[in-house]
This record gives structure tokens, sequence and C-alpha cells, in this order.
């Protein structure tokens, strides 16, 4: 099972204070990639793992999808989500996605934004959305990149020189890291690039794209404090065709 | 053009001494996973784009390789390359793989192990290399891994605490890197995971497997002082299908 710290009072008071949780997509760095690897919405059954405050599903149905499905552990969240809309296409249900059932092939796409990265095992969690989406059907998924979850001190910290470097170590080493984020002892798995992709290959997903997002100049001239992202990328961005 | 590198005389001499040019692929710390990824030889026409000594070409006819044409730029290393054999099945040819001309549809094989990292430009090499298989046909290949191409100093310094770490920066910011190694002024050409997996994508070349290469315990046992290739792998290894 996942660790809910979403519903952790500290953690859910923090996260619901970042931009992305108060502005939405518009204000995660990394949603316009997220965007270029969606399939056409209008008419798609699309299901959100991980949804969170709704923002995608509200986002999806506006831009055509025909129902959105959104699934996520957090209780606040969905409670939060299901208050924005009244919208009869968008449904929410409470699920654990490391026990994730859904019905099969009834989705045209699979939506994950910065979820992964606290499930407790891939294999299962992609064998279930392998196995809900129709032949054809698309995969779009974030997490938060392995340069960020694999150190042991993630924080840049100055070189000889003084420029700043992030400290990478413990790649190879996969498994979950603690780490003090809104919340004291926020546990996140670290698994390799190589592991995301073969496990997508043994679900039966083809991967069609990948990104490691980091700031754009004009993303930096707007947040300038965004301009160490470009040393090590925060964000890694797949899509994959069943 | 690609730098021949290979072709400096104390480069060259440098890289002769090297284990893998000494004792072939038997002491090449990945080839295990190479050779994993490798589709069944018997019968194969192959191709290994950045032959060197010709290691893998001799090892693929005596394992069953109807043909094998080696590549390679330097011609101190296609002169080694053809006087180690007379095997009537492999032959050799100078060619700049920034400028590859290959037959189409002749490979069920493209081999390339740690030379694409050398190419200034990826998709014109891609392209004829997909073209140069059969469908269904195996590009198997390696790069130097981009975590250890990416940084100004590649090289692991102590952190605080006076545990290795390696000193990343410069991720996202793909171009030349000039390091000395073996010889003053080395030219390696800096790109992401991404790029990799995109162009092999835009080539038609469909990823089947990645790999990130770090030693195992028996690898550390048998060699000490590779346990820091861990903490950030220096391989990286895809397999792809047209």
């Amino acid at each position: 099972m996942a660790q809910n710290i979403y519903d952790d009072p500290e953690f859910f008071r923090g996260y619901s204070g970042l931009p992305r949780s108060v502005e939405g997509l518009g204000a995660a760095a990394e949603w316009p990639w997220m965007q270029a690897l969606l399939p056409p919405l209008p008419g798609a059954r699309v299901v959100d793992l991980g949804c969170g405050f709704g923002y995608f599903c509200r986002w999806a149905v506006s831009h055509g999808a025909a129902t959105v499905r959104g699934i996520d552990l957090s209780e606040n969240m969905l409670g939060a989500a299901a208050a924005a809309t009244d919208d009869e296409r968008i449904t929410y249900e409470r699920q654990d996605l490391d026990d994730l059932s859904l019905p099969g092939a009834a989705y045209d796409l699979a939506y994950s934004s910065l979820a992964m990265h606290y499930l407790t095992a891939l294999d299962p969690f992609l064998a279930a959305v392998a196995a809900a989406l129709v032949p054809g059907g698309a995969f779009v998924c974030s997490v938060e990149h392995p340069l960020f979850t694999a150190p042991s001190s993630p924080a840049f910290v100055p070189d000889a020189g003084g420029h700043a470097i992030w400290p990478l170590n413990r790649y190879l080493d996969e498994g979950p890291r603690t780490t003090d984020w809104l919340a004291p002892g926020v546990v996140k798995q670290h698994r390799t690039i190589a592991t995301y992709v073969n496990a997508l290959l043994r679900a039966g997903l083809t991967p069609t794209a990948m990104h490691e997002w980091g700031p754009t100049p004009e993303q930096i001239a707007e947040q300038p404090d965004w301009v160490l992202e470009r040393e090590r990328p925060p964000f890694l961005l797949l899509s994959a065709r069943r």
C-alpha cells in the first residue's frame, strides 16, 4: 500500500498552498509538455490515476473528453475535487494505486501526473493500466525524475568554484527514499529511467515519447529561481501506446 | 564530421592498452548486458558501426552470423581489425559515421558500441541505420551514459561527510564536451536519455529495452574500484526494432 501522505494534515496544508494546487495546471511548470503528449481528447474515455484536486479531470472534459474517472487515495483531495465540479461526465473514486482495479479495455487515455513514484510496485499498476486501455489507447505519465529522487541529500550544493552542483549518488540503488517535503517522513520510491521504460515494455505498452523537463529561457525569465532545474531535470514525462 | 581521435597517436596508444582493447569483449564490463540485448545470431547479416579492433565482428561470426561488416573511421583500428582475421564472412570499411552510407534493408542486426556519443548528429545516423535494417531487424547500441558526459567536471568528489558524489550539472545543456581522456581535447557529444529515445522513435525504431549499466556485487568483488560506478552509471544500453 502506498503511503497516504496527502491525508496527513501538515502535508495536505502545505500541498494545498502550492501554486499548482491553488491555480491548477497553468501553474504546473511541466504541464505544456504533458499536454503535448496527449492524444486528441474529443470523445475520449479518460482515467486519471492520482487525480488530486481534479484539475486535469475538469480540463479533459472541457476539451471534449466523453467521460473522466478520477482516482486517488486521498480523501482530502477527492473531497475537494468533488466539490469543484457538478459535471456528470466526471466521476471520482477512492483507490490505492498500489492495488488498482479497473474495467478492461474501457479507456482511450490513462493519465497519471506525479503519482507513480509513490507506488511500491510498478508492474501490477502498469498491468492494470494496460488492461484498462483499448488497443491503441494511450498512457501519459510523469514522475519525479530519477535524478531528483536518487541522492542521499537531494539539494544543490556549491562546488569548489562556488557553482551549484547536484550531489548525485545512489542512482542505481533503487528503493524507498524518505525526505522531509512539506511534512517529515515523506516516502518516495526511487527507480531508474531504465526501470520505468522496461516496466512499460513488460506491460505491453510501447513508449512513444520521453521528456526530461527543465525550464525554458522564457520560464526562467518569469521564475528566475528555476534556473538550477536545468542542471538536473526534476520531472520525467513518458507516453506509451497499448 | 566526427573527431578522428582514435587516429591520434597518443590516444590510440592509450586506448590500445585498455583491458577491453587487449582482452576483448570479456574485459568490457557491460558486455554481458549488450549480449543479452542481441537477437539470435545464426544466419544473421550484421553491421557493426564503430567496430574498433573488430572483437564483436569476430564474436558474431563465431556465433553463427552469416556476414559481418565492420565500419570505423580509424585507420589504425581497421588495420588492426583486418590483421586479426582472415574470415571471409567479415569485411571492413572505412566510413565516418557522421556521413554513413549503407545498402537498404540489408541487415538483420545493426550494432554500435560506445560510438554514438562521438557523432555530431544523431538523426541522419539513425535514419541510415533504420533504412539499412530489414523490417523486424534489431538495433543494439551503447553510449557513454548522459550522467557521465553531462558535468563540467566529470569526476567524483567528496561531499561534506566525505562520501563520494558525482557533481552533476548541465544535464539538459546538450552539446560538445571536451575532456582529457587518454589524450587532451577529446570531444564527446552530451545528449540526454530522452534525446536518444526520441531520436530512435523519429527514425522509426521502436525501443525494446534499456539498461543503465553498473557493476554487480560479483563484478565489484573482482574489481573493487568499480564500486563508485553504482552511484552514477557510466554506460547506457538500448535496443530497438525496425
